[in-house]
């Protein structure tokens, strides 16, 4: 066994490997499909936004210098001569004295630069509008072109289509956008003993959980998951399984292996695959120690411990960024982007020292605020992980925590 | 206009009209497509999980009772005769004094009752196993059943199929389940100044940006929305589309109406749906005053603002809860599950009271914490919801909040 086989990498040290994989291509797509995807080239707007300047609020659009020093005691009289329409230009030129009621969203007539709120307005007939309040020259305003000015940089590449872009691109009548397409993730689960989930065990044999829960875990990144099935612990069916797995896949996710035997298995399998390169086999995290990285040729395959709550743990710190990674997110690792909910420790942890520890905790609200209580159960049964609400990490150098401390679970 | 117009109620008030919706009915599908998905039925268990008793490591199943006394200064000897393969139940009765081979998730035989690690052995030759740590009863072992009992309920009608749901699924083979459908949702945009995306808005125009930041909104809350498209403020044609948007859907959101005229036309237009009543028209929020709830027949119309901003924290605050609900999720409207961060205020944010106020907020990570940056600009402005990370509420009592007090930022 080589050497090669025994490198235990800290879990920063691993990401840094996660990082250099290259992200899917671009594929340019109707903009109304790409919601939560990443923009792979930069935007510029391709017109001003608003087109003109357009009023906050209902009121009435005039010269602010015709309000200096109004208020409640001391009211200004405009004379009204115009309605804007909402969906129209205007087509008059407001001279001093005047004003024009304008709707939310109406455009300002040359000779206006404010807007006063009707609820500081009366309207005391005759045309006559008491201005009580006064307006600062560009109030209740949004000018011509302060979302986007035409030409101006709009959203560059790298950035992630939320809500608010989705909209700005419909605002401008952006129609198509390049995204980064989609990572498509192999899942392979290896093991004489692991049965499909149609078939009924036979004595020793379990159903094959892992390719589902990882598919799951795959989905809720942003990756589409290609399931290869179940693969005895037979080299040449393996590395055949991985070769073609990898071929019609941007990535390949293994699990299983958790006997020493199986495990250099998987090695070897990885190994004989041309242009394969073992980059690590082991991280300093508990669960998950035994977890492999290769590159084959431009992609990677994350070897995932076969028991189930780990292959999970595993997935959410490390795979599931790099699904994330994959499909273009430039800060997929970066973990102030977590959402934890802060909560006091129940009980003393215990924690070995040299590794991290992801231990599932369950919340409890109380008057006192929240609680976590670490699940450290047998590590086998899926009831843990049923009854969990979050991760919590124990730090590498730390020999554990102690109960009430105040600690941040990470929400999975 | 009937005092029905001018019905406002709390937030709470809304909401609980909001809950009264039923779910949508239920849909059998293959478990693998359910993930996320709330289970329509209770669900018992059809076999023991595990299968049998198994072992939590790799090490020795042996009687707790050879190793009582045993540490590091007076192991306990134990001859080894077997190997438990992983992949098959063992054919053989562990005698007093033996102990056997275990890997993780292996059966242990008739006669053992408990693990000791490997670590805490050594294998001395001649088929001797030195056990230098007792063993209690059960240690390192997951019983029969542990997980799940043949006959036992496992999973209740209104749990969310998260990963671990999954997970337990796939080991009992669960192949089908019955889950809420996805809620379609059909979405509508109304006024006579909006256009279509495609179109090049003419002076006092602009394109429909609503339709597709609910759509996405819709889409993220795990409903499917149907887009109805943009109807011009006319009445019939309203009520057309809105029975026609009713018919193939669950629910129907329109937005638009901010004029104080075309928002007594939407309420017309509803109101002369057969079978319709007018729950609210007014919720006690800012912004979002003006959003109308509505029922026709068995089905919710939520009339959201026009102004894109006001409309997005409208999903958000009850648009989004509304859609989970109906896809079965009992817990929908719990605010206690929202992703939060806690942070300080950087500078004081007025608030009238009587109302909630929803500020959207920029965060910003500092050596001394987390600050939230309130975002009070203009309020038609997209550039705001760009920069944004999250909402903070002001409470409907209070007058404001002070500059460093510590508040919890709602991520959006």
């Amino acid at each position: 066994m080589s050497s090669r086989f025994l490198h235990t990498l800290s879990r920063s040290d691993f990401c840094a490997l996660l990082r250099r994989f290259a992200p899917t291509a671009a594929e340019t797509l109707p903009f109304t499909t790409t919601f939560d995807r990443i923009l792979a080239e930069n935007l510029t707007a391709p017109e001003d936004l608003p087109q003109g300047d357009r009023s906050c609020m209902d009121g009435y659009a005039l010269a602010a210098a015709d309000t200096f020093g109004a208020g409640e005691g001391n009211p200004a009289y405009l004379e009204c001569r115009y309605a804007i329409e909402i969906n129209a230009y205007p087509d008059f030129v407001l001279a001093p004295g005047e004003c024009a009621w304008i709707p939310t969203g109406g455009f300002l007539p040359p000779g206006a630069d404010g807007v006063v709120m009707v609820e500081h307005t009366q309207d005391i007939g005759g045309g006559t509008i008491e201005v009580r309040q006064s307006a600062a020259p560009g109030e209740n305003v949004m000018f011509r072109g302060e979302d986007a000015r035409r030409g101006a940089p709009l959203l560059n590449a790298g950035t992630r289509l939320g809500v608010p872009q989705i909209g700005l691109l419909a605002a401008l009548g952006i129609g198509e956008v390049a995204v980064h397409r989609r990572p498509r993730i192999a899942i392979l689960s290896t093991g004489d003993e692991i049965v499909p989930v149609h078939a009924r065990p036979r004595p020793g044999e379990m159903r094959d959980v892992n390719s589902h829960a990882l598919a799951a875990l795959v989905a809720q990144a942003g990756g589409d998951p290609v399931l290869l099935g179940i693969v005895p612990d037979d080299l040449a069916t393996l590395r055949e399984t991985l070769a073609r797995g990898l071929a019609r896949s941007d990535a390949l996710f293994l699990s299983g292996g958790s006997s020493k035997g199986t495990r250099d298995h998987t090695l070897d399998a990885i190994a004989a695959l041309p242009g394969a390169d073992i980059l690590a086999h082991g991280v300093a995290m508990a669960p998950g120690k035994p977890t492999i990285l290769a590159r084959v040729g431009t992609k990677p395959i994350l070897g995932l411990p076969g028991q189930v709550g780990s292959a999970q743990v595993v997935m959410l710190v490390l795979g599931q960024p790099l699904v994330r990674h994959l499909s273009g997110d430039g800060r997929a690792f970066d973990e102030t982007r977590r959402p934890v909910r802060r909560a006091r420790l129940a009980r003393n942890l215990a924690s070995r020292p040299g590794r991290e520890d992801y231990v599932r905790v369950r919340l409890e609200e109380t008057p006192e605020g929240c609680l976590a209580h670490p699940l450290t159960g047998k590590s086998g049964l899926l009831r843990t992980l049923l009854h969990s609400h979050g991760l919590l990490r124990v730090a590498a150098e730390a020999e554990g925590l102690v109960a009430g401390q105040e600690v941040e679970v990470w929400l999975v």
